[in-house]
């Protein structure tokens, strides 16, 4: 039997990289023989969830045909945030809580999609479905997963299901949630030691709205100066990218996981859209988002929006 | 609360009725407020069965933003499929086993799509996971579905699931599954009523096949003779709509219910491509496809590959 990959969207988070290895684990427990690998670097949440837990980061892959006829995907459906190579292969199964699009295949498959906070709440049910019992290390990174999606339960995305869940995994995991999901979004938010380029990268996802090709960076951060005081910088390197991958808009969104508002900067030549989708002014190409946390959904569906318009 | 609406594709046949009925059964015991509608007439075979387990058709509607808000598509999630004002309204959920494709939202939604050879049997796993019972009637109209679907278990797209369904769901109908279902089959297969237009219209489907614009109509016959000496008649109608439609291909399939395979005629700029699709040789525009009973896992696949090089 060849071997299927499961893997998460590029520039991968927490959810991309724990439910890629909780659902090789529950694959290869229903006896299907499955990899998981991830298409970018670990940040250093996801890094302390990994340590913490004792599991091995999957492994690095760059494209994905010339070692397997059929993937799966976790977290992510949207074409341009999977492999480079995506159209190449035969997409088996999609397990996701976004939006559908960019997605197309010519057979039917597995796709579970559902409007909750996190791919992992889903692949808890998905256990449960099968009878499969959890073990201690995958519900933690399960836990860790819920906790970095929902900000902690701050962000409008998590639903009762994922805190349901996240309580349920705590207890399995043997970690208290709030001290260790705290310390875990921390290791997260240091965003002292990144450079300009990995602040940009680490969390950027790219999207089709209307007409126009958008790409939006999150960072999250203890307070927004320590990113803020690079801003000349940023703004340079934001210039690059937009020329580079021919894009009407980069929206960086730097999100305090202590106040729960974010700070956006925006380029490019569809930046003023910035200002319908929220109602707010852009002063020297920045405005304050308040109470926003969530890319998903506080800032796809308003942008989307009003670049269809 | 507003009201959902909830309905299969255009052109419905019985798996698109029955399960809008279902999953509008299954929605109102779970307390939440829907409508099943229909998005065009209702063929003999499906009617058989709505008389036989005395339940009334859906409403027909042309459109829907004009009554609700949100809604719920069964048994397909293909633009052109669906209402003809369906992006102006919010696709809730999806409940499908077709392959995804023009398909986009802005938000996160419910979307299930299994690779089983009925909606009606995902429906049938959902009544169960809510730990809700399953009437004598609604049991029926799975029943028929997945019969339909399937031309009575003999379709390459019947799996183990949707055997095991049906018998649990002939059990509670109360009916002989291959009795009662031969004689929907028939129901379905009498075309000597039908005029031309009907025959071309009643089960076809348009498809985005690479750059070219194909529509596949379906119709089931004992024996396909009573269809092909009309076929000057319906070569004519064919290209009326290909001019109309700006289609590339239209591929009318008659299926013999009785024998398993199927004979097509094409028409349209793309013709050929059903030469290369199936290996075979079209002589006046016509084929037999041995064995081919499968629009879903033996015709689009095939030409979608032909029909994308």
């Amino acid at each position: 039997m060849e071997k299927t990959l499961i893997f998460g969207h590029k520039n991968p988070d927490t959810d991309s990289i724990c439910s890629a290895l909780v659902y090789a684990d529950l694959k290869t427990k229903l006896g299907e023989n499955v990899e998981a690998v991830r298409l970018g670097p670990i940040n250093g949440e996801t890094e302390y969830a990994l340590n913490y837990f004792n599991v091995e980061a999957p492994r690095e892959v760059n494209t994905v045909a010339n070692e397997a006829k059929k993937v799966i995907l976790v977290d992510h459906n949207e074409r341009q945030q999977s492999a480079d190579d995506i159209t190449e292969v035969q997409i088996a199964e999609v397990i996701d809580h976004h939006r559908i699009a960019n997605f197309e295949t010519s057979d039917p498959l597995y796709f579970r999609a559902e409007p909750v906070g996190c791919t992992a709440t889903i692949l808890k049910k998905m256990y449960e479905e099968h009878g499969v019992e959890i073990e201690q290390k995958i519900a933690g990174l399960m836990l860790s997963a819920i906790i970095s999606d929902s900000l902690l339960f701050k962000s409008p995305t998590c639903t009762e299901r994922d805190i349901e869940a996240a309580k349920e995994l705590a207890a399995i995991a043997g970690v208290d949630v709030e001290a260790y999901g705290m310390e875990m979004l921390k290791a997260g938010a240091d965003v002292s030691g990144k450079s300009v380029d990995e602040l940009l990268s680490q969390d950027a996802k790219q999207f089709q709205m209307g007409q126009a090709k958008v790409e939006i960076a999150q960072v999250n951060a203890v307070g927004v100066e320590d990113v803020l005081v690079r801003k000349a910088e940023i703004e340079e390197a934001l210039e690059k990218v937009i020329a580079e991958r021919e894009l009407d808009l980069f929206l960086f969104v730097v999100t305090d996981i202590l106040t729960n508002d974010s700070t956006a900067i925006a380029a490019g030549k569809a930046a003023k859209s910035v200002e319908q989708a929220f109602n707010v002014s852009l002063d020297q190409n920045q405005c304050v988002l308040k109470g926003v946390v969530s890319r998903k959904k506080q800032i796809v569906p308003s942008l989307t929006e009003a670049l269809s318009k």
